[in-house]
């Protein structure tokens, strides 16, 4: 049995979705196995600490929902101090539960609204290229996005591994 | 103009495809960073080597080859020191620049015959699973390997980043 095309192009969105959830979860994993304490810790010497790339990651998630036309921010308080502000620049205004908390929120609103998406969908330009510019350059898509915050929270992933406890 | 499902399904392999090879662009930058020495460094005090990271990665990549169905391997002879040994388990045997000519024939290679896939050909099983087994979980596909081994690459990326020369 072969797939017809409209299937195929069905398959590769539930593919990259798939792969997204996936890495998700194991970012729970990692982060579920530090306490709030752990979180204090430094991936190395005087880089950030895993509380930082927790905010970081979160934020980054956030601004994807604007930037894949999927509906407001959530936690655009984020920002200033995971985002525009380097690790430490300031006492920490936001709790290790409250993170955690905004960590999940963010992640369970994208995910939905991202398993929503048809296959046409995903091939739609992103919020931050124009109707102009994207006719000359389809592949600035959805999936594109998605494909690169997946990379983008494995690379923080890997930082954050060599400080999981119990390893 | 909206395309048809055929033309879907190609921008949805184009885009992975595209995507794949940005992130194998950026890895090569960050290597070319590091004189040989400097490969010497680990990416944090006692943990792996970016000489052994930049091997892992090699062996890592090689053997997608069969992995995916397009050939034969390249570097099997990097797998036990690479692969199967932890980093500095015995001196290396093989040069820094040997290792940078092996990473980046074994991407050619496989860049090339990626580039070659159809949209259908991507969402074929992968050589780790059965014809009966992929009947049941369509979604093990060559396209789940492939984003698998780009966020692999970029978990390795967010180590290597913290020794980048000059940063």
């Amino acid at each position: 049995m072969t797939p017809n095309d409209a299937a195929l192009a069905d398959l590769f969105a539930r593919t990259a979705v798939h792969s997204w959830k996936l890495h998700l979860d194991r970012l729970d994993t990692m982060f579920a196995a530090f306490t709030d304490e752990e979180l204090q810790q430094e991936i190395a010497p005087g880089k950030n600490r895993v509380f930082y790339l927790l905010g970081h990651l979160a934020a980054v998630h956030d601004r994807m929902l604007p930037l894949l036309r999927l509906g407001p921010r959530r936690h655009e308080d984020l920002d200033q101090d995971f985002l525009i502000n380097p690790d430490k620049a300031g006492p920490d205004r936001v709790s290790a539960p409250a993170l955690r908390q905004a960590w999940t929120d963010v992640n369970t609103a994208l995910t939905a609204a991202i398993e929503a998406l048809s296959a046409r969908d995903w091939l739609l330009r992103h919020e931050a290229i124009s109707d102009d510019d994207f006719a000359n350059e389809p592949l600035r898509n959805r999936l594109s996005v998605l494909l690169s915050r997946m990379t983008h929270a494995q690379f923080h992933a890997g930082q954050i591994r060599l400080v999981v406890p119990g390893r």
